[in-house]
C-alpha cells in the first residue's frame, strides 16, 4: 500500500511554555515510520507526517525552557512529551509513561522544516557526533542500547544479535564497546564481513539449523531486532541457564515451549526505546566510542525514493533525509 | 492411563562415599509424580517409583559425608545429585546443573522404605518444622520460593498468584511473610476464604474477564502455578510497566502478542525448584514464619487411593504418604 501525498496547511499555534521548536537538519527513516504510514498498528491519523529521528537546532523556546537554548543542536526521538507525573515518569522511566506522546502519533513528525517537542525530549547532541549520521541513534540506537542499561548486561556476557539491519548494526557497535563477546545472527551470509567490522566476534547463518544447534546453552543474552516470526525455541535453547531473550523488534505473536524454558530458568523480555536520561547517556557513550550509524543520505525531495528503498530493498544500514 | 503395579527386586549396592541413605518417614505426592508415572515428559523408566518430597532420618552415610550425621532428620526434593563441577554448580545454581540427576528420573524415588542421595541434597530440617507437613516444601515450596530470591522480589511489590493449589497455597504464605501485597487468581471462587487466610489480600475470579481487565497495569509480578493454557495477553496486560510474569507450572505452549509486551518493557521468566542453598534458606524462613503446607495424610498402603485423589479430585492442598 502506498500512501497518497496531499498538500495540507497547518498552523502550529503559540509555542507552549515547556516546548522547543527545532529547525530540522536531518531526519532518519525508521521502519516504524513505514508501519505508521501504512497504519499497521491502527494508530495513524492522516494526513500523516513521519519522522522521529530528528537532528536539528533549537529555533525557539517556550518561556519555561531551561534545558536547551536557541541555536543548540539537539536530537528528537520517538517521544515528544511525557506527563512527568505518573509513577513511570517519576521513577526514571519517562519512556514508559502511559500517556506519553509519540512524535508521529496523533501529531506531525520530523519530515518537516520544523518540529516541536517538550524540552525534556530535545536531547543535546555531543559535539563529537556527526549530525548527518546521528539521527538513527535517537530511535534505532536507543532501542538496542536501552536493554544493555536496563537489564544489567555485563562486559563478561556472551551476547547474540538477531538481524543485522538498522538496529542490529548499531547493537553490534554498542556491544563491542560494552566489552561483550558478540555473535551476529543473520539470514544473509553476505553481511558477515561487515558484521565483523562492526563488532561481531562470531557470525552465524540463522538459516542453518545445525549452526544454531551447535551454540546451544551458550548465550547470556540474545537481542532480536527482527520483525519476522522465528523458531523461538531454537534461540531459547541457545541461551545458557538463566539466559535472556530480549525482543526489540515487533513480531505478530511469540510462541515457545515452556518445559525447557522452566528447566533452564530462562527469561524473555522486551523494551521500547529508552528514557530521556538513557538517550543522553547513550549519545555520550556513542561519542566516546565513535559509534555511528552507517547511513545513506537522501534530500527531502527524494523522500519517496527513500521510502521505496526501505519498503522494497535492504538499506545498508539506515536511511537519512537531509534538508538542502 | 493407570500404571500397573509390579513387584520387582532391587539391590542398591554399596553406599557411595558422598551418599546418604534416608529412612523415609513421609513423602509428599507432587503433580510431577503423576506426570512421570504416565510418562508425559517421555523421561520415565519402568518399573517406576515416584516420590521426591521426602522427609526422613539419615540411616547411613558414605565415607566422605560431612554435612549430615546418622539419625539427623532431613528433606530430599527433586534432585538427588548434581555434578558440582559445571558452571551452574560452581555459580550457586546446582539446580540448573546440566547433568543433574532427578530423584525419580532413571532411578527409584521416595515412595519407598529407604532412598539415597548425594549429601548436598539431603537438607537438614529445622526442628521447628513438623516432619508430617514439611515434605511438600521440598518441591512445591521451593518452586514458588525460588523466584522470590532469584528475581529480587521486594516487600513493596504487588504480586499475583495464578492457581491456588499445592504450589499456590504455599506461594500465598511465602508472599505474605515477604511483605508483599498479594492477590490470588483462582477459577474456583470457593477458595476465596482459605486464600485470604493463607495470605491473599485480594481474590480475583480468573474466569471473570472484567475482573482481570480491572487490574490492568497493576502487578509487579504474577506467578503462574497452573498447567493450563491461559490467555497470557490478559495477564501481561495486568502487569505494570517493567512487570514480570513468572511461570513455574509447565504448560504446553506459551503464546503472546509482542507489541504491548515491548511497549511496557515487560518480562516472562520461569524457573524450576531451587538450589540446595536456597532450599535450606527456605526451610529456615518457613520455620521462622510458621509456613506450612495444608496436607492430607495417607499411609503408604493407601498410595493408589491417594494417587487417584490427585488424578481425579482437587486435593486441598497437598497429599502426603506416611509410613505406619
Amino acid at each position: 500500500m502506498a500512501a497518497k501525498s496531499v498538500l495540507a496547511t497547518f498552523t502550529p499555534g503559540q509555542l507552549k511554555t515547556q516546548e522547543v521548536e527545532i529547525q530540522v537538519e536531518y531526519c532518519g527513516i525508521c521502519h516504524s515510520d513505514l508501519t505508521m504510514l501504512d497504519n499497521k498498528w491502527g494508530l495513524t491519523q492522516y494526513p500523516f507526517v513521519p519522522g522521529h529521528e530528528v537532528i536539528g537546532t533549537v529555533a525557539a523556546v517556550g518561556d519555561a525552557v531551561t534545558k536547551v537554548r536557541v541555536g543548540q543542536r539537539v536530537g528528537l526521538g520517538w517521544f515528544s512529551r511525557s506527563c512527568l507525573q505518573c509513577n513511570c515518569c517519576v521513577s526514571g522511566d519517562d519512556h514508559l509513561c502511559l500517556t506519553g506522546e509519540g512524535m508521529i502519533v496523533g501529531r506531525y513528525g520530523g519530515f518537516a522544516q520544523k518540529v516541536r517537542a517538550h524540552q525534556n525530549w530535545a536531547i543535546p547532541l555531543p559535539a563529537a557526533l556527526d549530525p548527518a549520521t546521528a539521527g538513527p541513534l535517537l530511535c534505532g540506537g536507543i532501542t538496542v542500547f536501552n536493554p544493555l542499561v536496563q537489564f544489567d548486561v555485563k562486559p563478561t556476557d556472551r551476547v547474540g544479535v538477531i538481524g543485522i539491519g538498522g538496529l542490529g548494526h548499531l547493537a553490534l557497535q554498542f556491544l563491542r564497546a560494552w566489552g561483550c563477546d558478540v555473535t551476529a545472527f543473520s539470514s544473509n551470509p553476505d553481511k558477515e564481513v561487515e558484521a565483523r567490522q562492526m563488532g561481531a566476534n562470531h557470525f552465524i547463518d540463522s538459516r542453518d539449523p545445525q549452526a544454531l544447534k551447535a551454540v546451544a546453552n551458550s548465550f547470556d543474552l540474545i537481542i532480536s531486532t527482527v520483525d519476522a516470526d522465528l523458531d523461538w525455541d531454537t534461540y531459547i535453547a541457545a541461551l545458557r541457564p538463566k539466559g535472556r531473550l530480549h525482543l526489540v523488534g515487533v513480531v505478530p505473536k511469540v510462541s515457545f515451549q515452556s518445559l525447557p524454558f522452566i528447566l533452564g530458568q530462562k527469561s524473555i523480555s522486551a523494551s521500547p526505546v529508552g528514557s530521556s536520561a538513557t538517550i543522553s547517556r547513550m549519545l555520550d557513550f556513542a561519542a566516546q566510542h565513535r559509534i555511528e550509524a552507517i547511513t545513506e543520505l537522501f534530500s527531502f525531495d527524494q523522500v519517496n525514493e527513500a521510502i521505496a528503498k526501505l519498503r522494497n530493498g535492504k538499506p545498508r544500514y539506515r536511511l537519512v533525509l537531509k534538508h538542502t
